[in-house]
């Protein structure tokens, strides 16, 4: 069983993370950590952000001379930015001087479409920053991070992921446009919005800019691909036990996440049954399936076809265009504090959820074939596949 | 915390459920959960099967004079036809006789859209007979029992549900239609599709018989609307302690779900920023918020106005127009084993979804309220939300 | 990852289990269930109880044809004298009729040394009917039955358990007698306290004997030992993952019992270092430890010689010679409820520490190696037994 | 429900912990938790090692101004000589140079009675480095520091622990000695070996002189009290919620621990039933107990007296004098690896053992009464025991 944990506040000095239950022997590199950070930074209507910088990424445990020692992997992502927040996010208390005066004023104007309100109502806070800090995005750099390991020890077992983005606002890839593989990924992240379809992209971009120029926010749609998964992970026999459900945990548990759905999902709730499941043939090296209408998965298990599964993510909710709330320390009506400018941050919600999938994932893994080194867990995965009848396969 | 098991095979003895964590002093009814058993079979287009037996739900433990005692509650689902089933499923080793010869017959033709092959694979099995027997929809049916033990606890908080269908095929529900709401339960039930929208209900009775002169099946979209909540349940701290998400898991862990949404959802996708989130304003009783796009959830928690999920159900994969297989016996291709003569399961499955939110539900307000009690539980929750401050409300 | 709850009071209909993540294929046996249950009622001592009737256990899922299916056993231990008690515990409101008034008569005079009073005041009764009812040691005639699953499964992979009782009040085995082995188990069955040292058992009947002349009841300690188990079940690398913990939250967990020991325990705590750890040497077949005093773990993990872990129990807190206590109702001091008969149950309490250690090691056996088929556990670990380079064995 | 983790190797950088689940509003300070880390290196019999800087403390996460967020809290524990050890255990691969050769040799002679030879044996690896690092007792730093901050919640709650030693080695404080109370801490910690029991710690003192003296190392047993509980921690109704099995495992799962006992334990086992329960009297305040055998717990939950368990320590098991082990890179017999010096980590245990019992109490709280912020907590807290009958408490 793999569990972890992440801590750490949007402005505080670090985000910190630990993967607890990763087999030894995982190759695990600084270097590949932060090219994922970096492309969580990707997509074409990202605001000014500072870059990180190469040297904020640390390991603190579970990993020697590049490879994972069966302890509990242990990450730091520091904030670049801490100097300039550092009595406003003290965790000592501090006399506050002129210096901080105004970025710690308190923030009473709860933004809509933000956890601001019902998080000051749940931990008892009369303002926002206590909430806010923990609720941003900025928290998914921790998962991308850890997600990077998982993805290390996916690939061990010949377990690729892939992400894309499927639409952006009203734009969205034709239904029959082909789907990209491992090795595209380059390409991908080479594209303004991680798009596979080059003319599709291009209306995304001319979409967002137009959104920019309006002073309005876009959401979008991506899509994780899994390459290589063996048939079995997950399983029928209890409804929390389910990949499928899993995943969609996962997705949904990413910020700004409001719909999941695993291969063709509401659009299989229109079809009828005769033209919505995955018939199986006789094909040259065994039992094949001619589509993959269900996303890789049947009774809620892996079926060794490409896993798909997607999520949909509303528009930013820190519209530039701000939004009416309340004051609630006056009690009057006022518009929304408006701290970024970022139009559409679709394309690095992909990469976050291919964190989430690659998490979900190792852990299933770890579940079936357990192991306490990545060698065991790949024996144990290899034997039960030659263990599985011809006829079976 | 609550947690939860179910066992039993769908032509075994019984199916077996408990559920440990439910505070003492909640009422417990048979029949209310008998009546909800029978709600799960309603829906134009289901087959003809044998009707449940009022006798054949029961309480094992966990209940004392109509009241939870704080430890856990058991019950049993009987099957009514064991007596057909007890060679073939029989628990001890049976020597087969010639009554039992033809429902014992290896089942070699894994279904498509069905756990039969991928659970062969996995669980080592040469027929799908282990396999469909517990990946069968009528697991639901301890679920469904189980929830209305859960909405029980839910109601002496003054939280209820009320479940709808959105969709059948293509048929759906006008997106500006008035939702149920609560007392609207009865209604509900004895529409054929448990449809809100009467013009729609009947377009839907066109579809379904539509679809069966065709010898095809469909599947719909379902909605699952919380009333009542207060502000609150999940948390944005850690992804997996989000409300979205732990509905998410539950919802697309039903049967032959592929896709989830919370509020909007998919929809909220195409918008942009400025028109997707829920403003707030002061009215009459303090803040609101004028419309309910994000379905109730803000940050992964409940904000107090109306919760709304929706849960997708892909067409009932065994087609009585049976869809193309290998049988593994063989090797050669054949048609699947066709065992049931429904067109449509949609609106049951909003009773099923009712029940897994009311599980959800009921886990989020113990991790928030505490209470060995229901007395304790609603008095922890009333003093929360009397201690809101009132420019917070 | 094994799961499982046990429901059902005392009195009630019967006891429910479900076992949830055993793989398939693992004979289970009625039985053999059966014969655990009657060595949980082994033990000179005990009262004139009404004997297991064989008919009343039954499995209600999760087996067919004597092997396990994968999905989760569901049992039921079903209670012969339920008629009597079918008024008083009742699940369904009753009209209390004549024949039920002396059951049914409140229980306000709490036992000292079992659960009444507290219950009372955390799940909020006036009486303590509805937490003896739960607290009783009748529950763990589920863990037996259980337990008895898990032994079949750990069976199959070459792991063999004993029990046997090392103390009776002041009367123990001699720290150097020889233990038991796994072809013992039928003898000490058959010793009248489950004891191997014949001369002790006689001192022990001398002195139950002796206690139920005094009206008075006795405790003692069981040791639990595990043969043929691997080298690595649990870890060293968070604390709840170490097999020592996770062996005396078990132990500790069943009723009555006050202390857990692994290997010499608290004796090893009045030793020197250098007399009080296992030294290693080159043996025949590779390295061998001349001692085993650590009982079997070292930095929380099995080295593969004998576990070795004890329970001690507490005399039986329902005294003939009742104790004193107070009468909620009256607020006057009173004598307690006494219900049994028994003097000791101790040799009883071996057998349910037996399958309480059965499921631990069962859980972590597949912690460690995975596996949805019996024969793919076994596959797993009969590779990493081989993989392990020689110069470590 | 609180969750947490710890990461980090003894010679790494820093360790890490982070804490999920705990209010808003609890006091946290980094002077109370260094105060708590130097109490960690008390006691008569420790070897000479640095002393921890004051500065080396930090907080990552989940507090700002003093008071926890809510969100986890994180927080590191550098390693003062990381500098020494940078190469030997960098995370990025290196190329070993002079100065790093000694500290990086391979470890082939496992120690007895640590983790080596198994954890080489389950992790497969060659030497014993990347296992010790992992099993060491430094780790125990974090968990002290974790233990610190669930005291400061629980000390919010009126609850307060005190931790001291019982025996060293033979030397025993006696039966009847008055137990310390929440006063008495500055007392304990002033003692040599944190011994309430002057005449006992002076005997303490000369068993370690003359262990040293020998070349030797010597174990014992501590207590941890818990005051101001209330009625009702854990629960009798599942074995895994019964708060003495919690803190059964949570003992057990410190380095070094063989041996539990809740109240008189196994003392107890030995006592005839008529005295070995706390009979029930009206007191003036309402019913009391008149002794406290149990050790505050009945049925798996906290009756409200003092709760007393027990840790039984074995002996340091890296002996001056070398225990005799194998050399796996030769085949040969060897002398164990011996690095540090203490004698006896005993008081020192008792520090642990408090951090273990405050995280189990404080889980146990929040899962009984809930609360986001310390306020709601306390506020569930307080109208629970309001709200006890007159006639119960």
């Amino acid at each position: 069983m793999l569990r972890w944990l992440t801590a750490g506040e949007s402005h505080g000095p670090e985000l910190i993370a630990i993967l607890e239950g990763l087999p030894s022997g995982v190759p695990v590199s600084l270097a590949a950590m932060r090219e994922d950070l970096a492309r969580r930074k990707l997509g074409y209507g990202r605001g000014s952000r500072m870059k990180f910088e190469e040297d904020e990424l640390s390991l603190s445990g579970g990993v020697r001379h590049g490879l994972s020692l069966g302890s509990p992997v242990a990450l730091r992502v520091g904030n670049t930015e801490w100097p300039k927040w550092s009595e406003v996010m003290s965790a000592e208390p501090v006399e506050t001087t002129e210096r901080s005066r105004g970025r710690s004023a308190p923030l009473t104007r709860p933004r809509p479409g933000h956890a601001d309100l019902v998080g000051m109502q749940k931990y008892d806070f009369d303002e926002a920053r206590p909430i806010l800090e923990r609720a941003s995005a900025r928290e998914t750099a921790a998962r991308v991070a850890l997600g990077s390991v998982a993805r290390s020890f996916l690939s061990e077992l010949g377990i690729r992921l892939v992400s894309h983005t499927l639409s952006i606002g009203p734009v969205r890839v034709p239904e029959d446009a082909p789907l990209p593989g491992p090795d595209d990924v380059a390409a991908l992240d080479a594209d303004p919005l991680r798009c596979f379809h080059a003319e599709t992209s291009a209306a995304m971009v001319a979409e967002v800019d137009d959104a920019k120029k309006d002073g309005d926010t876009l959401g979008g749609v991506v899509e994780v691909l899994g390459f290589g998964l063996p048939p079995g992970l997950g399983s029928h026999v209890h409804w929390d036990r389910r990949l499928d459900g899993r995943l969609a945990q996962a997705l949904m548990g990413i910020q700004a996440i409001k719909g999941v759905e695993v291969g063709d999902g509401f659009l299989t709730t229109t079809r009828r049954g005769s033209r919505a499941h995955d018939e199986l043939f006789i094909g040259e090296d065994g039992i094949v399936r001619s589509t993959d209408r269900a996303g890789g998965t049947e009774g809620g298990m892996s079926t060794g076809t490409v896993l798909r599964v997607r999520a949909g993510m509303k528009p930013i909710a820190t519209v530039p265009h701000s939004l009416r709330t309340v004051d609630v320390a006056t009690g009057e009506t006022a518009t929304a504090h408006h701290q970024r400018s970022d139009v559409c941050a679709v394309p690095a919600s992909g990469v976050v959820a291919e964190a989430m999938v690659a998490l979900v994932l190792a852990d299933a893994v770890l579940e079936k074939f357990g192991g306490d080194s990545v060698g065991e867990t790949r024996r144990n995965l290899e034997s039960y596949l030659a263990a599985i009848p011809e006829e079976l396969r």
